[in-house]
This record gives structure tokens, C-alpha cells and sequence, in this order.
């Protein structure tokens, strides 16, 4: 941590400045510019952070040099970490696509989307039962009958699913029957759910928020990891900007920041972010290229009916066509694709 | 509601929607451009807006004419609304004061903000008890207790208080207490707890999200007004943008937007939108010039050791100066403002 | 300027950029932190500036203290300036009023607005020859012509004239006309117009870029300061953010940002940020409650008819009203208006 | 094009609407909802555009319907364009890799570079003689000198160049030497920059603005091809927005939107978007992999010694290895790679 004085600052506010590190058990270097006087604090940063050095006389600012989590930094955990969902790894070693229906609307759309997904390379299961919807006007979910069908999915196709939660009381619910419970871009500051599914027994899948920087997303994942759960899948699915075209704009190059800062997973959510089918593809095969440990993929029979964002699905056969070139572009970086049994 | 036709579609195509809206109960008004034809749709515009009209032939997109809110819009309520939080009513036919300290963190603390507050003309008072932090780290609110402290503050000062909500579970017991709930940024479109607000027999504040329209904001106030609770505020307090020299940045002509588009009263905290104790005045001044309904400003009697936000909180005598420019500017434009009892 | 080493950097890499300090004349001061070692650098920060220490080995970052404009900065020239553009002083200590049409399209139709923005207490006018319009398809403005009737309008009022520039090839033909030159907002960082306005004796106005941080903002001023002009105007028109409902947002708090870190006078443009009728009059109420040192408003005799941004312009009758209410509330705070001789 | 009525619309209103219409040779088809009245315009859109009709009694809005580009538009010209730069032919026929030094110091190190971006595939050379900077303080070129060096470089490679001009009065000279000129970022909306390379008998490179919308966009590239000149590649470089991690937001999606709304091609610099050196190679395999028709990459031999921009210039053995990289991917998509003659 480092204090810069103001060019006003006295030698007393400077010392004043320095006893109080000191008083804390602290080291104080002060640096004197011409312009301004800087103190680098040496210590127990969190203690220093509680501090509102501002406050003091004669300080300008105030700068942190550490990162502001702990539990999820690639600086104290350099290996990066592989989480399972059901049988499947999602990690730097491998590529990982989950597909299937945005939202559950009966056994049959949710049973021909996820066996689709399935065809086209799918090791893991999307579906929703609670969904969060701008308007109170739209469909907002199927609820416990919508976990009901999931559950027949897993049990015709062999994936496992991963299902959105939306409130603190569904949380345990959800991770009785889900294998992984995802917290929406909408609740990523949440910070009630974030404490809910760090007591889950699930790996948690952490959108990132619609106007989260990259940091704050980081101390999102770190209220999870808090909380005793550790296995956390990031999810970049765009963020909102000036741009009309796109539903959001996907931030591939904030997808590889997050890799390189925290030791999780990192995956992306083309279908939300660009919101339109002609789309999706093409930034899928950008995910896999850039790096990205999954994708996540809306599928669905017959879009133009789909009582949630059909305009983004992709038909079972675009999804078989799409999961062909994912597996085409990984292998030409080298990299292995995940893939179900028989 | 307008469907627009690609410019290959063929007569068949622009037959077919028509037909459709027929079979729906509504009238089709067909314009032939040269480039594209348009068809003008006149009916039951809800059920009309379930249909994915963009995936029938030969249709390029569809423009919504109407707003997606109802009860909370200005077009079918056009008399401004007052809301009243205690005693004091918040409506376009005043201007209204709130202040207090951003988080309690103790009785003494609580009580001096609290009275520089109503001495600076505050008729509401402000505090909170769950603060939703971006980072696990930090002070996470005083719960129950400061819940006590509040009634205590109320008790001495005579003056209503509005309390922050961050989940579901919390809201009836605030409510029993608190003269008004709020909905903080973070849980704007947190739709769970919108919901259990709108069940709530308490008026309701809700703040604009970080990264959410104008039109998504009047939205999240439909979800609690569809719930019976139409007792709104709606409160600008900036929003985010590529600008890091305030923490956000304030959409004063929002604000008026919102007041143009609802019949809500709409208010302002400066405070959080800007970071900054010495830009929070300045701002407050605008607010009250650009005709918001009320403003709401951080106070606390030692900003250098407040455990929450104290580089943006006013001091008690910052503050009464701050309570005598905004009367000054208030009477200025002709608005009359809002007194406590001597 | 502070380099933070990476927590792998050894003691030959701290030892490596301290010996390159010294190389320079300077000093290194170290501060071995229990992650992170710093090291503050004391001497030539312009030089210090110009190596990329990123490239040293074991750096992971560096941390400027210092602001990048000198000139124009408020640390070096701590009295705010005032710039008179013919006979009107703009700055800390007085309010002006500058309107007049966007476009110059006809003599009829400056001269009337012209007389309405005199008559409403306006104390400069603005009229615009050369327009930068998004589209092609656009009216271009009225050139050499344009110039010639603003010179009409002058003489008729005794007003002085802000007139925009748009390319280095007009700017000392503007420059012999017009009392102030103006760059506007996509013309930002177009920093061989800036260099050219730079040599032009004549005070400049210089707009913030739509995407243009406060710092960007004022290192575009340190372009036009550098070359010998430092009769700058700052002005805050709007930045582009994710909100569609007005034409841009109007940053107030970015304003009285840029007074506090500049010495230069600010002022606001509410008709080109909301792009609104209605919106307009209520942004300048809130530019002069806080704090900036002009409005510049748009005047039309007939919107409807308008070439250019027809629905921001306000009417004589309204802009005559409007400057009824700013006199009145910079009475409230305590600011003296600038008047033109009867 | 669409006119909307507000609610309260009179049957006079609606008639003095169609009047307009009729008297300028169009038809006007009303729609009468149960809110809403709209009117359908048919005939000359271009005159209707001119009209600013919500200046008309009852009009609430205007809604367009068209492109406000024409010449640049895939509507008109559905075929897609390939430029030839020099002999290098670009578009969606094939991938092609530009590479060289952002800014030419020497002739060393441009000798140098733009044999290293040969060598990795580069079939096109980049190096900058005119740098747009931030900072007055910062290198801005060597001008006339650096365009002998680029000749050699050009003499001894066989490779053509593409160079940025930053105003109007050397795009004419810039044009002799290049055999492409640029646009940059700053310059987008600089609309007598466009008319003047529109002239030029040259292809030209035309940057995304940073805060510009791909409507935007296209209808600067339409100034250019106003004028005559119609061979336009379209460079996405990242747009601005909140999040700090990045120089800038890599819009993948926009670029994808650009190549489906123009005809033009549309390629992707990676370098500049996001100016960290670990994160460009991973960008330009996501480039390649989303469809990008060209990507441009900074080299330098020494990036720790750089003029401008060193954090994000790759060194020479890394291009080379981002090149095979950028070739797998492309024939993994089925895309032919432009190759320079032995």
C-alpha cells in the first residue's frame, strides 16, 4: 500500500502519517519527489486497509498494490484448478461444451434440445426452472416441475446439469437435484446468494455481472470461496456498453484476464451476450480460439416458439455443425475436448 | 407494434403475418416501401408482443411503439404521484431532505448524524444495517442491533427512516420497523426481492441499477407495483461509465427522464453516485436546480474513521451549510420545501 | 512514480531498477513489502516517464503520482483563470450565458436568434459555419457565407461570436471572425487541429471528446497550451454511455472535476448532452447550481424547421424564460451573471 | 419510415401528418392503435428524413426503417468486397496477417520488424510515421524520414504498406508513398480527414472510433465512399468502456455485425484493442477464428525500448509463432491464407 501526500503536505503530516503505521505494528518509507512525498506501507495490509488514510491531513490519495481477494488469486495459487460438474472436468486442461434449452418449457423441448446437445458434443447440461426476466410481463419458469424434467434429461442422456438459482431460498433446493447451480449475471452482486452457495455442496457457476469489472467479479467469486466452496466456474457473458447491435458486448479479452488473475475456471456464454443466432457461432468458435475453458450454448427445436430468448438459440442442427468446429479449432491449438461416453 | 418485412420478402411472407394478427383477434395495416414494407399492428398489443414475429419468413425485425410498463408509466397515470415516508410526503409538489450516516455502526454515532441531519432540514432520516459490500472483506452492517439503534434515532429526532433490504428474508422484519424500504444498486433487478417488496405494506425506494436503463428501471418498479405496492421512489444515484474520476457517474437528465416517463416521484443520492465529499454538494445543488423530488446525502461525525463510504459523507456542519443552499435554490425556482415540525 | 515488482522479482531485479534510477540522476527508495516490493522514484519524473519499466525484469507495474498536463494543471497555477472572449470574462468569478443558433442557415434566422439569446442574457453568441454531422447526407453548414452573416449579427447586437472549427485549413479564417474558436467533441484528439488552435490568437473553447476521460480532456488543453495560447474554455457537452433515452449523458460531476484539477474556466452545453427540448432547460438549471462558469444554449425562431438538431433548440420565449431561472439561482449561491450594456 | 402519434393525438394532427406526406409525393398509411396512432411513410425517404417531423402537433416519434449508409451497405450491394492492397488481396475470400512496427524510430528497427513480420506470414506491412498521441509530451513521429524508411522496407520485403495520416494536409503526400492509407481511432469522425482520403487514389484503412456504434461506423466509411473512393477495409480496435483491465474492449461481435451489415471487409487489430502483449496473441487467434478477414499486430525487436506503445508490440519470435497459430485456425474453418511470393 502506498500513501501520496499532497504537494501541500508539512514534515508533521508526513509524520503523522508514519506513527500511525507504526502503531500498527507497521513500516513506513517515505519517498520525498519533488512534487509530491510518497509512503510505502509495509505490514499488515488488511489492517491498513481498514484505515481511511484519506481521511488524514495532508494525503492525497491512497493506493492499493495488492489484489483485493485472496482465496480465488492466481498470486497465491499459481496452478489453475479444475472443477467437476458430475463426471465432467471444466479446467485449463481440457474444453468443455455445455448446451441445451435457455429455459425448461415442457419434458418434450427440454428433452429433444439436451438431446441435441448431447449429438453435438455436449458433457454437460443447461436448462432453467427460475428465470430472472427484465419484464414482469415474460414467462418466468417452470419452477419445481421444471426440475422434475431436468431430472429425466440427466437420467435419458447420462449429463450432468447445471441450473440457475435466483434467491436465497432456492438455493439448497436446486443443489439437491442440479450438479452445478449458476448465479446469474443479474444477482452477481448479490451478495446474500453468493453467501447461499458458498454453503452449497455444488460447484457454482459465477456469471459475471452486466457492469462488473473483472476485480469486482474476482471478490464476487471470493464471497463463494469465503464460504468454504471453492469450486467456482467463471462465466464471461458480456457486459453492457454504448453498442445497440449486440444484446451486450462479449468480452473475450476480459475472459483471459480473469484466467490470468485467479487460478478458476474460465468459460463463456456466447448465446447472452450476443443475443442473435447469426451470431453465436462465430463467437463460440472466438471463445475456444482466445482460450476459453467452455462454452455454454442455448439450443432449441423450434426457436421461433421458445417462451424465452429464441432469437439466440441455435437448432439442434446448428449446434451439431457448431460443436464440429469447436472441436476442429481446439485441436488445431492443441488443445483436448471433453467428451461423453458412448 | 410494427413488423418490418426484409426487403426479399414475398407477397406470401407479408400475407402470412397478416394473417397471423387476423387469427389473433387484430387488424394488419400494410405500408409498401421501396426498400421494405411494414405492417402497422392494432389490437391486443400484449398478446401480440408473445409472438416471435422475427422468426416467421421474411420478417427483419419488429418495433415496440408502446412502453413495456404499465401501472408505473405516466401515459395512463399522467397526475405526478406523492408518496408519503412517515409524515413527510415526496412528490413533484415539494422538495424533500434526507440524510443520516451511509451504515450504523453505533448509537452515538448514529444519533449525532441524525440530528445534524434534522437540523441540516432533513425531514427522513437514512441508515443501514445489511450493507451489500463488493468486497467479503469489509463491514458487513450491524443487523438486528442496528435495527434498535434506528428505532432510537427515530424516537429522539421525531423523523421516519428508510432502511435498506438485501434479501428476501429480510423484508418483513425491516418493514415492521422501517418507515420505508430500500432496494439498493446491486439488487435492482434482483426479481425475487423486488417481489417480496411489493408485498410489503411499506413505501418502497428503489435505486437505479449501475448499468440498467431507464426503461429496465421503470420495469423493476412494475414487478413491485404488479404486487400491490405502487407506494414507489425511485432514486438516481449514477451509473457506470468509462469515467474514473467519480465513483459513477450521476444521470441527472435521467432522473428527469424517469419523471417524464412515470408518475413516480423520483429523487437523487448524490452521495454514492460521485464518491467524493467535495463534489457531493455540488451535485446535490444540481439536483435540486434540475427538479428532483428529494435529495439524499451521506452524514457521519467522523468521515476519517466511518467504516463504510467516508470519504463521500458530509460532516454535520458541511451539511447544514449544504441544507441552507439547496432551500436557497429551491425557493429560487419556485419549489416549496419540505419542514420538519420545530 | 512508484514501480511495483512482481512477488517473484529477486533482489537483482529490485537492485537493477534502483541502479537505472540512479543512472538518471535520481533516487530509489524501497519498500520490501511482504508480497509486493515498491519502489519510489525520485528526480526527473519526465525522463523516468519516457522508459518503459514494464521491461525490466521482476516489474510488474508502474504507478504515475503525477498528473500528465502541466500547463493547464491547478497544482501548478492554483488561481483559477479568467478568459474574456471580446468583452466577456468567463470564469470562477461570474456566470455567462452564451446562445445562439447551431447552424447559421440563413441571415433572417441568426439574426432573430441571435436577438432572442441578447434579449434572454446572453452575453456571447455561438453560430456555426462548418458542421460535422455523422452522416454524409447531412447539411455540411454554410461556410464563408455563414461567416459573413455572423459578422451581421455582432454588429447588430455588440455580442461577441464562438464559431466551431474543423479542420486546420479554416482555423485562421475563423479566427479573423469569430471572438473564440471552438473544437468540438469528435474533433477531441485532433491534435493537429489542436496545434493549429494553438497558434491562433484567439481564445479557444475546447469540447470533451464523447469518450474522453477528464485526464484525456486535459491533455488535450495541454495541445492548445503548449503552443502558446492558454486562453482555453473548457467545456462539458455529454459523454457516451449505455443509456439511449437522451443523445448523450450530461457529466455535471465531471465538470466541477475539471475545475478542481485545472486552473482553466468550465462550462456546460445542456442542448448537444440531452439532445432534448424538455430536457434542456432543466440541465442548465443544474450546470449554474453547480458551479460552472457558463451555459451555452441552442436558439431557434422555428425548431421545426431547424437543418441541424431542430429538437434541442430551444424557442426565444423559452430560452428567455431559462435565462430568467439561471439569473435567479446563481442569486441563490451567491454568483454574480455577466450582463451586456444595455 | 414510421411516425408515431402521441396518445393524445388529435384526427387533425394525423391529417396535417398525411398532408405533409402527400405534399412532398409520398403515400402515408395510418394505423390506428388502441394507444397509439402510427403512420407508415412510402416514396422518398430521403426528403421525408430532412423533415425534423416530431416538430409537428401530436408527433411523439420518428422511427427509420432504412440504413442512413447506402454505398457501404451489404442491403444494396449483397456481394462482398475484396481490396487489393498493393498486390495483397483482402476480404472474406481469404485471411491475411499485417504486421510491423506500431511507430517507425529507425530504419533498424523497422528493417528489422517488418522482416519479422514476413517471416510469420505477413502479407501487408504496417508502421506509423504520424502518431496521434494522448500526451503532448509523448513521440509523435518522424514524419517525411520515416516514409524513406518505409519505402525501404518496402524495396527490400516486396511487401506493400499501409500508413496512418492525421490530417488532411498530408494525406495527398502519405498517398504517394502507401499502398494504403489509414484512419485511426481518434481521426474516425474527423469528417474533412474522410472527405479527403475519399479523393486519394489509394485503398483505405478506416479505424472504428472509440466510442462509435457500427451505424456510425458505416456512415463515416460512406463519407469516404462518397467521394469516389469505394475501397474501404473496415478495422475494428476496440471500443471504450468501463472496465480498466484492458486499454480498451475488443468488440468481436462488431466486428461480425459490420461484415453482415456492409460489404466491405472487415479485419481486427487486436494490438491496439487491447495493449497488453499476453493477451494479443490469444485476441488474434479469436480474430481468425470469429471470421475476421484480416488481423494487424504490432511488432518490435526490443518492445522494452519502444517509442509508443511497447507493452502490446510482440517480439519477433512470438509473431512468428502467432502466425502458425493464426494459419491452423483458419485452415481448421476452412479459410485460405494470403501468402507473400517465396
Amino acid at each position: 500500500m502506498v500513501v501520496v501526500m499532497e504537494r501541500e503536505a508539512t514534515q508533521a503530516d508526513i509524520d503523522a502519517v508514519a506513527e500511525r503505521v507504526r502503531s500498527m505494528g507497521g513500516e513506513a518509507f517515505v519517498s520525498r519527489g519533488t512534487v509530491h512525498t510518497i509512503i510505502g506501507l509495509v505490514g499488515d495490509t488488511e489492517r491498513f486497509s481498514a484505515v481511511d488514510w484519506k481521511q488524514l491531513p495532508g494525503v492525497d490519495h491512497v493506493i492499493h498494490i495488492g489484489k483485493p481477494y485472496k482465496m480465488v488469486a492466481a498470486d497465491l495459487h499459481p496452478e489453475p484448478s479444475t472443477v467437476s460438474i458430475g463426471a465432467t472436468p471444466v479446467g485449463r486442461g481440457t474444453f468443455t461444451i455445455i448446451a441445451g434449452p435457455c429455459a425448461v418449457e415442457s419434458e418434450d423441448q427440454a428433452l429433444i434440445s439436451t438431446k441435441a446437445a448431447k449429438a453435438a458434443g455436449a458433457t454437460i447440461l443447461r436448462g432453467d426452472v427460475f428465470k430472472p426476466r427484465t419484464s414482469p410481463y415474460s414467462f418466468q419458469g417452470l419452477g419445481e416441475r421444471g426440475l422434475e424434467i431436468l431430472e429425466e434429461c440427466r437420467r435419458q442422456t447420462g449429463l450432468p446439469i447445471v441450473v440457475e438459482v435466483t434467491d436465497v431460498s432456492h438455493v439448497m433446493r436446486v443443489a439437491e437435484v442440479a450438479d452445478c447451480v449458476r448465479v446469474g449475471t443479474r444477482n452477481a452482486q448479490n451478495f446474500e446468494l453468493l453467501k447461499e452457495v458458498g454453503l452449497a455442496r455444488r460447484p457454482v457457476m459465477l456469471k459475471r455481472g452486466l457492469a462488473m469489472t473483472i476485480d469486482e467479479w474476482l471478490q464476487a467469486a471470493e464471497y463463494v470461496a469465503q464460504r468454504g466452496n471453492s469450486e467456482i466456474v467463471l462465466c464471461e457473458r458480456g457486459i453492457r456498453t454504448f453498442e445497440p447491435a449486440t444484446r451486450n458486448t462479449l468480452d473475450l479479452a476480459g475472459m483471459a484476464v480473469a484466467q490470468h488473475e485467479s487460478h478458476l475456471p474460465v468459460m463463456v456464454d456466447p448465446s447472452h451476450a450476443v443475443g442473435k443466432r447469426h451470431l453465436v457461432a462465430a463467437m463460440a468458435r472466438a471463445a475456444v480460439a482466445a482460450g476459453a475453458d467452455a462454452v455454454m450454448i442455448d439450443v432449441h427445436p423450434e426457436p421461433e416458439v421458445a417462451l424465452c430468448d429464441g432469437p439466440q438459440a441455435l437448432t439442434p442442427d446448428e449446434m451439431i455443425d457448431l460443436g464440429r468446429d469447436l472441436e476442429r479449432i481446439a485441436e488445431a491449438i492443441g488443445r483436448p475436448v471433453n467428451r461423453a461416453d458412448g
